[in-house]
């Protein structure tokens, strides 16, 4: 399973920053599950309250909350990673320095993170976590420049990678974004008030609304006088597509505020386009697959239905009791809907397939319950190479496209077909922001920034 | 909003009689997260364990199932009430008796509790909790009868309600079901052990068969020497209709092995019929009336749309921050895709309608949201009474459909049109099981079984 | 080691009743660290919140107390036990029954629960505990006198054995001790409030007054009209002379007002009499034997010392590591003051010896320190028999006296010589209530009360 | 009252180093109760475990033990400071650098920490606590020096104030000490593995000899080569003499092996011929004073009793109920032993007096349980100035010698007369380590370091 990126989220002049700013990483807990953080700017302090866990477990009383007084705040959401359970990574980091207090939150992922750490390292630097976040602090303090924008300017102009930064000084809230645009970052308003957030459904359980995003390359600081911004050099945009295939939360806008509801639906459509196939019914895996089979669906003329129901319940901290019960990994997360898919030809639509252990199982459970014939369809192309931009994936060697054909596949995962969405197709979708440019690096191997660290993206959090 | 009944299950035979019994709640969490319990027969001894919580908040060790050793175990989740939150209330009950060590859960209620509770205290007995279970353990323990089942059926015969039970002994599990039949209660097999529970879904997780129905009225024992069944005196059916409409989960099979997702369907497909409308699209309120929207458009053939997303992050600690946000209640569950809706006549699928609130709000930002028409249908007729044998609802006088006309409630809610499913439509649906009655008191106000202390029904909690 | 019993606590008519409960349970916490609970009347109904752990671990925050409103309250302090940490044996336990609601905490032990128990449970009685509190309970609600006095008489009148008792009602407050009055309860006054209490240290933290003992064999029942009492049938006293050796706290007044701290001193001068040893230091076991080896000091003109430091972080959860260090288990309870007791000729005193394993580690880590002689001096006899009235010891066959003579324990403690305080020794020192008889059964094996169950008193909690 | 400080822990070359460094911070555990943390090192990385709360509270199970795996590792207890509860500042510190992984515990407190940290943060540091750790850690990362000795005598160099360390990198253990040797650090062996502690107490439990002490301005390195030393230039010796009248534990030694038990019942007799006084009895205020009482009486020849009871029961979560119970605050920790007091002339022996709060409700108890006349005897001089090496002491204008003269402090206090330990006899005592000289900046205001930057040692945690 691709694992969630970070969620970031900014605000700043509303008297309930911190309040707001909670409700806000809650409506973006699908980019990360692991911690969570808030930060907020009291004129001259910072108020801050961390750990590990989802927001409702890290936020559990009034008192947490209210006790993030001030203006301003910023927050973070970091993705879930196996072994890597330090609260010393926990965002957003604080900070103090000759530049003063700041606090910093941080989604995406540094190409040249361990030559700069090691040039920082040999001029003295010291560090506490392994996290990007720290090496951009690092040079944000050693900046000569005054102010803020100009001394993340310089930093930024030395870092290369994807990040989309919400950054508070007790004074000012700043956000940036890379170059390349890799990640998301939307400018929205609430009230007299700024917001900045991952993705737009952060706006709308507040009440704010989308104004604009932050332009790739964009800097821009908020503070009581207003909004300014500036760029760093133009660089060729390369959005994350991935963010439209399973990332994002399908009631959001992102990158030029397209609608992600709207481009998965086209996935699907285009996907019955390519691989049509004579069948009953159309079911997705739940949730994040479900826009896509419903367009599967429209496209196809065969009826969507409901024939794996997701069980919500299952907690970090699920027990898997040792006996063995066969495929119970799937088991606890899905079930079949036994009268739905019973003596029919299934559609299985999914958004992507990775390791291929999950699909297996799923197909087999369908067969069990009586299903004539499953094909697989998947929204998009074969993941064949790591992403270096910010999302944990599996190594090349585990990614089961980079090492066996279509049919191999359908073998192994025992389907009657696998039909898996083309690149070109992909990419001519309509309704994708007009002159943009994506990065699809994950199913071409073309990555469209530099890589200076490959080895240790593959043994590092990458959401940092 | 409706709140979940309990859910019971049991097993007997399987040298994991505890870990099957913990897998078995989980897929029963749906129907009860306040609390929940195991209890495991070990030969001449009990183990278990309970608490406050969700069944993976509970469980959250492996030692915490490894300790409930034996061949049998029986578990209980506890549905969530306010105020009541005193642990003595938790399930299974364990007593000691002149007839050894008995543990006992129980799903549904007893309209003449009051009476046996006073009639109990007069002759000496004393009381822990407030729950039903507590006086059909006193009963027990009072019968002269050797047999456990003779003793239950002596119980069973003073009390009047509803009631689907388990009940362990150190080398007995017993299982018995009110002779209306109101509760479902199903007899599964897994390899050589028997197992029941209140929804064929807890069998799926488990790799057991649904068998058949334990019947209304009958108590069954299962030993080292196999199944014995006896029957109370019968009387005519009441399954409850609610099963089918909300409580049951989709893929459950329940009520003489009927899919409780076929039902669903038919009930969207007879709403469509009896109130149809010019439409652009359906969308359900998820996830509990998906199927039924599904339904409706397959009959009305207006597209099937997803334009409400559910956040399951919402635990039960989430901090609602003092500030007014307008609507956050209802935001913090569910979020409008606004691509979806914009400019469109939508209408908009939900199961019942209890006090509206909810509903007002979804339909108002669904128009925020830009929807041209709102119209909302709802697959089960109005709710104009309480329910007395297992679901917790508001006092009549909270029921919107009790004290308002079909056009006042359209008004209040500020939709389009409002089209309920009339109660004979509901009740000619096919696919319901032959020959059998419902109970459907809720709507027609026709209780099928006394109700001897209907006040305290109001005040206590009713699913003990 | 002995294990401390339980500790009750009451008081009527303060406006802070619950608060002053907790006040009061925190200073008898050394008659029980296992779980707690205070239940607090509030004109028609109770409040109450228990659980597992220290009363500072129960009640963690203002609102744990200020919830526990009204005029009146009792409290229980339950003393741990290996394995049976069930939930269900916390006090103080709360029934409802035809007299209505009651609470009862209980310190004691019943001789014959067992016979009692057969006896309800063939007339139909359930059980949800093992403790002691609940037969009364029943025998309370069987009871046909309107009165809670007359009937907690009667109720009492068919027990056997030790119990101090605090009752509440809605409206009343009850404290009963048995008439051989084996465990304390004193009775206190607090400006207009009465309170009852096991020791009168509860009494000097919320600032009462010492007013008198409950007498062995009375009932006191407290309302707002004041104090009325009425006596069980006389029978001869037997107090519990371990209550002055070792359980209660030196600054307690129990027994009639009798310093403890007083007898525990002239139990050390009486051992220096009967047990002179030529020695260079005394030094006691802290912090229990202080006080007896301040006594031995005294009279043998010896220097009293320290040459033990008790460490008092240990908590419930102590981690032993899994390696093997050296008498791990009492070092990190204690350790020797090397400076102190290097070359010098040492007199260990202690208030008694059970297994003999503490002691036997300690004589050794005296030597290894540089003691030149050890001498073991007990502030009591040899104990010889178990406890049947409330004090949890091991069997008679792990009391190292009841198998060994005192030279082969000198032997197995690898002490320089052993003396123990005799019976008649013990027995004649003045400063003890005038008139009064002693339990001394674990020493002498003469049992004052009958013991009916005897069995059973070796495997179930005593202090129930 | 004065706060404790920090206590550090190490151990180089035991297959349990982990499990054996829980053990010496739980002997440690009086020097710092807020949080602390344990780091092993595993050939090439660490592992790691740090929380706030106790040893037994943060390491609560085997698990957290045994996952410190490696022959070597640290340990630090922090001390309680109000408000700031930052996790942020839980030692160890750990820090990546070009110099790869270190861990470093600190007791001491820098009196340049804002000089050298203003000039760090000109040359682009950055920093996440506000320890004098963190400085440490900077400076050493800044060092060109090859050998982690070289390096840390460089950064040493340039530090000021009082430090007692141990760090650790992935193959060695190192200790080092000021020049002026404040804070005691020792030098233990346990078979082959070599051990360091802020005092030999921590020796005790793990059956491990003490060596010698690290010198004052000694660094030594330990790895699998052996011992290696290396000292900074000398400078006299300034041994904290309140480490002997208050803070080690009674059966450490410190300082060159000194029983601090020894000293402590000097101070004592030394106070009771400077202020000698007809007196019944000598008392003390436990468990700190309990050696000087001992002391005061041998010289006195007026017997030691035992008049204050100490409850250990009073954690760090205890509740302070609203109502105003007089004197609650000392109350929950100290009862008076009535019997003991009464009509008798006290002597009250207490270790320091810094606001007099409590002596002052010391005194009224006493009086309350009738003493005659109340003595109160200090064996250490008027504290007159604040502590800026490393003890959390009040402002000087809260120090209540700092401005009443004794006699107004009598008054203040209620006492018949009070006794302060001079400084002159306080430092000619016999059996200090000779040669040596001692800090006693808080009595005499002559602090042999230089303070620096005197404002803000009152307004952090002096323990970092």
């Amino acid at each position: 399973m691709i694992r969630d990126k970070c969620g970031v989220f900014g605000i700043f002049g509303a008297r309930n920053a911190g309040a707001l700013t909670y409700l806000g990483l809650y409506s973006l807990q699908h980019r990360g599950q692991e911690s969570c953080g808030i930060v907020s700017a009291n004129g001259g302090g910072f108020h801050s309250r961390m750990g590990m866990g989802l927001v409702n477990e890290v936020f559990s009383s009034q008192h947490d909350i209210q006790s993030l007084r001030g203006l301003a705040a910023i927050g973070h959401n970091r993705y879930s990673t196996t072994g890597s359970s330090s609260p010393d990574n926990i965002q957003p980091l604080v900070t103090n320095s000759s530049r003063g207090y700041i606090a910093l939150g941080h989604n995406g992922n540094l190409t040249n993170y361990h030559l700069i750490k090691k040039d920082l390292e040999k001029k003295g630097s010291i560090f506490r976590t392994t996290s990007d976040t720290e090496v951009i602090m690092h040079l944000l303090a050693r900046s000569r420049r005054d102010k803020i924008e100009d001394a993340l300017a310089e930093a930024l102009g030395q870092v290369i990678g994807a990040y989309s930064l919400t950054l508070l000084t007790p004074r000012q809230l700043v956000a940036a974004r890379d170059p390349a645009g890799v990640r998301p970052l939307a400018l929205g308003k609430r009230r007299k008030a700024w917001v900045v957030a991952s993705e737009s459904c952060a706006f709308d359980i507040i009440g704010a609304k989308y104004v604009r995003d932050i332009e790739p390359g964009e800097i821009i600081v908020i503070d009581k006088n207003g909004v300014k911004s500036r760029h760093l050099p133009k660089k060729p945009h390369s959005y994350c597509i991935f963010e439209f295939i399973y990332f994002s939360r399908p009631d959001s806008r992102i990158f030029g505020g397209t609608n992600v509801d709207k481009v998965r639906r086209r996935l699907g459509r285009a996907l019955a386009k390519e691989h049509p196939v004579e069948a009953d019914i159309i079911i997705s895996v739940p949730d994040s697959s479900n826009t896509a089979a419903l367009g599967y669906s429209e496209e196809s003329r065969i009826p969507y239905d409901i024939g794996l129901i997701r069980n919500h319940y299952v907690g970090r901290t699920f027990i898997r009791p040792e006996q063995k019960i066969r495929d119970l990994d799937v088991k606890i997360k899905f079930n079949v809907v036994k009268g739905v898919v019973k003596n029919k030809r299934v559609v299985l639509v999914d958004d992507s397939l990775v390791r291929g252990t999950t699909s297996k199982k799923l197909v087999k459970m369908l067969r069990d319950a009586g299903a004539r014939e499953v094909h697989l369809r998947l929204s998009s192309p074969p993941i064949t190479n790591p992403c270096f931009y910010g999302i944990d994936m599996p190594t090349k060697k585990e990614l089961i496209a980079s090492r066996k054909s279509v049919e191999a596949i359908r073998r192994y995962l025992g389907a009657d077909s696998v039909g898996y969405l083309s690149l070109e197709r992909m990419l001519q979708m309509p309704s994708l922001p007009r002159g943009e440019g994506f990065c699809h690096a994950c199913f071409s191997g073309r990555y469209p920034i530099r890589i200076l660290d490959k080895n240790r993206n593959n043994h590092k959090n990458r959401c940092d």
